[in-house]
């Protein structure tokens, strides 16, 4: 990887390091990733000076979570634009580097309609390059508007459903500003609630198998400077019955026409428990996550991922023989069941928040509504 | 440690080693355990010669589970004894090498009481020692025996709740022989099921923060030749969904007058799971499990263990510097909510199976009459 190079953040303390930025130093611009798999050990960036530096990238994880990536996508092309390189090329190379993350694809087709449409207009390489890059950072900005969106109708929720402030949030997974290009989705409601006073406790499951919530989650609520406390998924229970949690936030992958929420695996059974103890359940996703063509949960195909994410543990600082050079914690041979999402039926799930509105109770029509609601505002 | 040494059992293939023996080589006689620290990845022998060596060993979690503990405790006395060692200061060393296991307490005072009946008789000190090891063996085998029972009224109860056979069992934590003189108690039940020919898959939670599920229970479950698969505890809400979950089968570590059963954290979440996909959940335990002096779930005292349990991910192959000497998988500082066990109220429990019957539905009046039953028998 050549044209793809670590640097040590410079400040060693927990700092407002983003998780992707476009830089033109005098060598040329560089894309430049806070690479998520080293976190939260090590705050390494990687410098990425071509699109295929970028791909690889994507594929290793180090950019992750769907806005985010679609984000990457579009500057990933202007960075090929800007270099002089194949755009054709790196676009087809970076829309396919994880194919069933549907914002990656989106990113890239943008910038790289953007870039033909210069082209068209009659305009050179140089001025091709440059509509390509004002895509990737509007992208960058719409996204980041639609976290800041999100964050304040999520609160508005929040502190309508669980009265008198203090909240007490389980949250799942990561979805802070390492998979966006603003702060998140739910992540940034309870961000929220913590900058307006009313964030007592942020309960952060660590989420096997990949435990984003120990890596990632906590990562950011130490650099937000919030109140939380990490959990294995399995205790998630325990401080239900305690009557700990006043509400349960999570975000979305896809979400179908009927309001199943598709999400990291972890979020169903939360959802069970949350109906169990009648404790909101809320789902904090960008209006984009909405899926038209899929009619329910049913309808939702869901990623098996290698066993070996079970069987070993992975960490950046161990490489062992395994599989998955992980450290093996089952008997060799052992089989394992490992989906990376499950869904969750519009029942169970008290609201969708997204940054055109609200949907409470979720319904078929509401949600139907609210995509039209937002066609009509982007057009 | 100069009097526990550690010898690779000399089979490398799955085994039936055994999780505890006495033996009696010409050197004396010794306590042989099979090392459940360095298991899967390695079937490694300890051999005590002493009891200073066994508390080690129990403290390391080397030997552990209730009933286990009680049986490792009462050859601890009749080791001491042997050796001609102190008695009295050996049996106080063992029953307070972990304070919270009751069955350990119990065991040493069983072989304790053994050793001082037979001096009071008149006996020599050869003499007390022997009657402290017939009293370990009688414990053993007592424990061997109620496992067989508990398997038998266990899997007669599945085959009655979940008739046509082919089960596929759910189970958490590690409930079989590594726990047990015998085939231990959930997992017994999965067993005699499988021996029986009616068992089609046991799923096997991998039951964080300690992942006695993959290392202990996959590890008992390829011995015996189970069609097993492992899966994060995560992901079990995905197959009560899928309809791929006949029942749930745990032990208990305390099961109060009420009927609440105290069990490694994660229980309950599969309990709430459970009702609400209207799939049994059934406990399995020895009727000493059942406290009468405790009379619900509000009066059981659940262990809070160290944050670094979840902050870290330990392994036997690798130490390194952090508070555990496990691979840290979250920010330096994290605080850590890590409660041992939780407790299910009776109204989750379709059943409580024990060696002296079944109890369903669980009612207090039920329980009382299954521990009165018990004491007839006994005395």
């Amino acid at each position: 990887m050549a044209d793809q190079h670590a640097q040590t953040g410079e400040n060693s303390r927990l700092t407002e390091i983003p998780a992707i930025r476009w830089e033109e130093p005098p060598e040329g611009p560089v894309l430049v990733l806070l690479d998520q798999t080293r976190l939260p050990a090590e705050e390494v960036e990687l410098v990425c000076t071509d699109a295929s530096a970028l791909v690889e990238a994507i594929r290793s994880l180090a950019v992750r979570g769907a806005p985010l990536l679609g984000i990457a996508g579009a500057y990933g092309v202007a960075l090929a634009a800007a270099r002089g390189f194949d755009v054709e090329d790196a676009a087809a190379a970076l829309a396919g580097a994880r194919p069933t993350a549907v914002n990656l694809a989106v990113g890239v087709r943008r910038a790289h309609a953007a870039y033909r449409a210069e082209l068209g207009k009659g305009g050179d390489d140089r001025q091709a390059a440059e509509a390509a890059l004002a895509a990737a950072r509007r992208l960058h900005r719409e996204d980041a508007e639609a976290s800041a969106r999100m964050a304040e109708l999520g609160l508005a929720l929040l502190d309508e459903l669980v009265p008198g402030g203090g909240h007490r949030i389980l949250t799942h997974c990561n979805t802070g500003s390492l998979v966006s290009g603003g702060e998140g989705t739910a992540f940034a409601v309870a961000l929220a609630a913590h900058r307006a006073g009313r964030l007592r406790r942020l309960w952060v499951d660590e989420t096997r198998p990949l435990l984003q919530g120990a890596r990632l989650t906590a990562y950011e609520a130490a650099r937000s400077g919030m109140a939380y406390t990490l959990l294995t998924d399995n205790a998630a229970g325990s401080l239900f019955a305690a009557g700990e949690v006043d509400a349960v936030l999570i975000g979305a992958d896809r979400i179908a026409a009927d309001g199943s929420v598709a999400n990291k695996v972890g979020s169903y059974p939360l959802a069970v428990l949350a109906r169990y103890h009648h404790v909101p359940f809320i789902v904090v996703a960008p209006v984009t996550t909405v899926d038209p063509d899929t009619p329910d949960g049913a309808a939702i195909e869901v990623e098996e991922r290698p066993g070996f994410e079970v069987t070993e543990i992975t960490s950046p600082q161990v490489t062992m023989a395994g599989a998955g050079g992980g450290i093996p914690v089952a008997p060799l041979g052992t089989q394992a069941y490992n989906p990376a999402f499950d869904v969750t039926p519009p029942e169970l799930v008290t609201a969708i928040v997204t940054e055109k509105g609200a949907v409470s109770p979720v319904t078929a029509e509401a949600l139907a509504e609210l995509c039209d609601r937002s066609r009509q505002v982007t057009i």
